[in-house]
């Protein structure tokens, strides 16, 4: 029986990438769109608050290509919380004009690869609570993508010991914290809760650094031996105002 | 020619994945909406009934994300008797309103891996005839998945002798066991009934579980290098009321 | 140059699944509902009187699950005659409430590894014809799926020699006849007709022994290292009867 | 750098696979029907004429299963001509009533690695021209598939050198010359046109043929260890006549 | 810790393939299909204008077969602009006509493999920004396909040492300069952008150019051991004139 890495959970994510229905959008009438457009700012105002409160967090941002044209990135403390956003958007007005193009279920996870979790119990230290809950950023783009560790012939991740883990863990870890100020990154965990193994959230001010970050980290031989990569997706942020004004016809 | 290990079956399994149509409830009419709400009602509470006769067992859960809105997942003695369900859903009004997003074929199963089956007829012994046709646990939360063994060059399960599959399975079974009280496991047999070869169900009232348990038996030799999962669905309990409150308008 | 083994053909197969469109079905007036269910009818008589005429077989079930609702399986003499069937069914108005689900191309084979074909053309061999231009068995039940023999590195089906087929195909066909009387196999080659190299049909009065049949299979070497298997569908008998029940509204 | 094998390529080729959307021919009014007839029926004899004047051909066949309704196998001088077919087609009443299925960009291609190309260019060689700019065979029967040579590890065949390339498909090539009368055979080239390397048609009077001879070089080492295959299209032929009767209501 | 190659990157890149909804095309009425003209038109215009004054690039080409009926390829500067053009296309009343069939998100890149930088920031370098900000070539053809390095067992690009894999990519250069002034390549990175690695786009006024320098470049051994490729598409130009003409009814 081999060792596996502990890990502690924070807040849920729901990432939900939607499109829309251009068509129907147009054709609507005029009070049809307002209303929509309310329901829609109405739900950034909740979000927004509930960032506020610290109840959880969500981000939002347009998606380029025809993968999607937005995505909420919500986090928040149950699979329930979750849901129930997503069952009362889909009740909208709003979400007649939109249609889903992919969603992901996670959880934010810090595995304890890198260092001892000291003494006590982690949940009451804050800084791993501030890493476990976190406050996304808004930086002005954003990058997901799902992955998974390989379990392919000679180059099973899982059939590593902890110690070969750990350190390959190690040297990954180092490469992101050379990012440290220009790429912001959140790890959820999704094993039982979604098809791939983790989800990466990526923010940066600056698009390419996420280029080369991923690219850099691709010759790292945790990456290079054993990572397996879902799609990529990349967005610009919104603000109510260029939400708005994104979808003003 | 090398041994199978000797399997027992039970109650048939459809896991009946679907999505609203949310367009669609909207504009119906209020009359409509109320009729499709008693036919739904009307199934839920037949369904109880059959449990209560142990005819059968139903659990309804609502599913997190895009790939699907609830989930029925329903054991009977018979495929036809899953057919009959599935096709007396189907004509309802309230079908008109939903879409198919995936659905799984299987029957409840144990291997013989683990232990003899001791003297006698199998199914003349409750412990065993309650594990293959089971009550379905209504705990907040389920998780589905469905699974193969590999058959990968070195990696190739089915070349194994039965020594070695054994115990493998035996360690394996450990972990399980130790989530025993966290999470229950019902494993359904699909081998000439659908796409993978084991649908696996589990319950929780926590679903951090469902990722701890997973996570965990990942590093367990026979997932580790045997095992080949297709996609995965988490959701949470849908009662009566709280099927009814998903809907309202 | 590998040796190939010789095979017979018989009846050309198309499986053809179709789903009910229940929306347009239910939402149909009593008279077109009427007509759609007469031309039905008519089909499956049509189709019988074929069946006893010799000229071709049909084996009509429900499929259970989301993939399809039914699936018509027709053995004739040739390519031409079951693209026939298939375009008159088209044009029906009862066609009009089904969907195209999935569909598979094939003809009834014999492979030539277990035994010499004897003295003489085997097709003057009563025996041979009626294996290669079978009545479909009205069995409760029927599995299908189409598979492949792998060519992958060193588990290459096609690099071995045609004694080490043989051997394997054996001890694969022992299996088979153990099953004599639980499970009728019918096996149709599809390589220049559709995705995958064979389909195999199964027909049974118990689901469970497809189950049984093709996990045994499954530890069988040439399963085992060299099968590679595509999707399952199971099914249930439909009568004219049971078939028009399955319909009322 | 490892030599690749020279080629020479003739008419670009479009294999244009279409289903009728037959709730809508139904629906259609006589006129319309008649005036999408009549559009087929000159686009019919403007591509025979087109053969007749040797500027291209063009195959029509039945394709049978789900996959498809029919196929318009189109060779030309030029990609835009077969870019104004397939725009023309669209822009017409008849395809009004289609969907598409399946398409594939390809040119018709000779290598050389089974002898020399002899003297002086071998476009002035009546023989090697009608190869690479053939009218298509009106045969009964068409068969389909896109292929590639894998790039797997030890089977590699772009790793190979050009003796053991020659060698192995000159064998291939004995395969093929053994089936001369009854399976004419056109390979076209898609590399950087379409999603796999190559396109294989094979046309022929008995359709059991193409299994043959599929079957057969499978176990030929260049098909068993370097042969990656795309989806099979099995058709049988349309005349003008019997493509209207095909379509009639 | 592997050393990566060092990148440029220069304009960001949007492929956008659509495809025309032929049927709503010719029912709209004459005033309509004139202002979505009139629309495309502007459009057309005012990437060129774009064009002139060196702020971005545009090529419009029709892709041949049914993948797609035309792509816009941009070239911007910021993944915003691109947005805004996606966002500004969606909501023309011409936009409602087509459907979406694929786009890629990337960024021209420059590799440092082949050469050092020499001295000084490249990007004062007028050699270097012209090839990071290409004038799109307006050639007869165009070819997309996207790609990855491969990183399968012993076939690990990412695993190589820089000296190797400068060593390969010197090779396959060699092969791609060989071709000069009949394919021009443009090569767009999409590692955290779109779900390949790399995109690559070539212009020719020959089409067969594309496949003879593909062909060749897949026995070179970057290509032959490490390439994985995506779909293909290929196109050919669209002026304002012939796209008017292709929309003609």
């Amino acid at each position: 029986m081999n060792e596996a890495a502990s890990t502690l959970e924070g807040w849920y994510a729901l990432h939900d990438f939607r499109s829309m229905n251009w068509a129907a959008w147009k054709a609507a009438d005029d009070e049809d769109r307002a209303m929509a457009l309310d329901e829609l700012q109405a739900f950034l105002n909740e979000w927004s608050e509930v960032e506020s409160s610290k109840q959880g967090s969500t981000a939002v941002y347009s998606i380029i290509g025809q993968k999607a044209d937005f995505v909420f990135m919500h986090l928040r403390e149950t699979l329930e919380d979750l849901n129930a956003i997503e069952t009362a958007f889909n009740k909208t007005l709003f979400a007649q004009y939109t249609t889903k193009s992919y969603s992901y279920v996670s959880v934010v996870e810090l595995s304890n690869y890198l260092a001892g979790s000291g003494e006590g119990d982690p949940m009451e230290n804050p800084h791993v609570v501030a890493r476990l809950k976190p406050i996304l950023p808004k930086t002005k783009y954003i990058c997901f993508y799902p992955m998974n560790k390989k379990r392919d012939q000679a180059d099973n991740w899982y059939m590593l010991d902890m110690d070969d883990r750990r350190n390959m863990m190690r040297s990954h870890g180092l490469i992101g914290r050379s990012y440290a100020g220009k790429v912001k990154q959140i790890i959820t965990g999704s094993i039982g809760f979604d098809d791939w193994e983790w989800g990466v959230t990526l923010f940066a001010e600056d698009a390419l650094q996420f280029k080369k970050l991923v690219y850099e980290m691709r010759f790292d031989e945790v990456s290079a031996r054993y990572a397996e990569f879902g799609g990529f997706f990349v967005g610009a942020i919104l603000t109510p105002e260029s939400f708005e004004d994104m979808l003003k016809i």
